[in-house]
């Protein structure tokens, strides 16, 4: 025992906590069955996460950040002009989201519930990617290229305006035929309105 | 009977079919019900509508078509500049959604429920509105304040840009403080898209 416990970071427990939500689904997972997986006592999770609630919320963050994650490079990359990486910015949104989507269909929908269970995260969520866009949108006003008086509403508006291509509630018309092209066009679109 | 046999409209069937569905709920509401209502056997229900699935598509048809109509004059009034008529028609189809979630959420959430069994008529639905938005800006590109290749294909790309604003799936976000600042962004943004 001791050497699991040595070893038992928040990041095993959350991993350990996403195959029990994979196999057990949201409404039956347990710490019990967490700890189960890890060997461990429930107690030793509770060390990490002092309620289900607590432990339910990490696990959904920690899903949602690999996705902005993932996209911080494409905002690092000052290289690239602006709006080929607002372009491409939303392009691996909308591929990372569908990817979840259709890679894992059971351990989407779980966190679908849990997404509804946990607005704070969400909203931390969507304040994350917001805040990327807006630094791309920052970048292209100083260089010339974009126009906006307000690049963190301009943000907002972006991400609204894309949200059938990344929002859960549109996952299931995410692999329909010509889905590409209206998110091709819809990009068009916005991107025609913020050139300067 | 002979009174009320004669005066049986298809109309008088499918606002009786609304309250039915008000009262009962999706689930619980029958034709048997319907025809209660009415005062007539549901033999004289099923005359005008060969099933019970028959009669929810057309009472699904009959509430979506309400918001087209209500929007279609708009679409008409071209004594309007063509930029003021797509704000002010974006605008009225937010407006008609929320004022339908709003003001009878049960009949909304009813409607959500046979919208899901439907998918025809909401293509319908879409086709409807997307062609309304179609006029508007094929009267722009005419005009020469709009720039469009594809008139379709933009008015798709705005009517997937706002729906945010008008998709039932966003209905508890229509009450929070800043959605109309919200929507102002998204559709300037995409109206300095749409400009020549």
């Amino acid at each position: 025992m001791a050497q699991t416990t040595e070893a038992l970071t928040a990041e095993r427990i959350l991993a350990a906590t996403e195959d029990v939500l994979r196999r057990h689904g949201p409404a039956k997972a347990t710490v019990v069955d967490v700890a189960r997986a890890l060997g461990v006592s429930h107690g030793s999770v509770y060390r990490h996460f002092r309620t289900k609630a607590a432990l339910r919320e990490a696990v959904t963050e920690r899903w949602l950040d690999r996705t902005s994650e993932a996209l911080s490079g494409i905002v690092a990359d000052e290289d690239r002009d602006p709006e080929s990486r607002l372009r491409a910015w939303c392009a691996a949104l909308f591929a990372a989201k569908r990817h979840k989507a259709g890679e894992d269909p059971q351990l989407f929908a779980t966190y679908m519930v849990l997404i509804g269970e946990v607005s704070a995260v969400v909203d931390r969520h969507i304040a994350d990617l917001t805040g990327q866009l807006t630094t791309i949108i920052e970048n292209g006003v100083e260089r010339g290229v974009f126009a906006s008086a307000a690049p963190a509403v301009t943000a907002r508006a972006l991400f609204d305006a894309t949200g059938r291509f990344h929002d859960p509630c549109y996952a299931r018309e995410w692999e329909q035929p010509g889905i590409e092209a209206e998110f091709e066009a819809v990009v068009d679109l916005l991107l025609r309105g913020l050139r300067a």
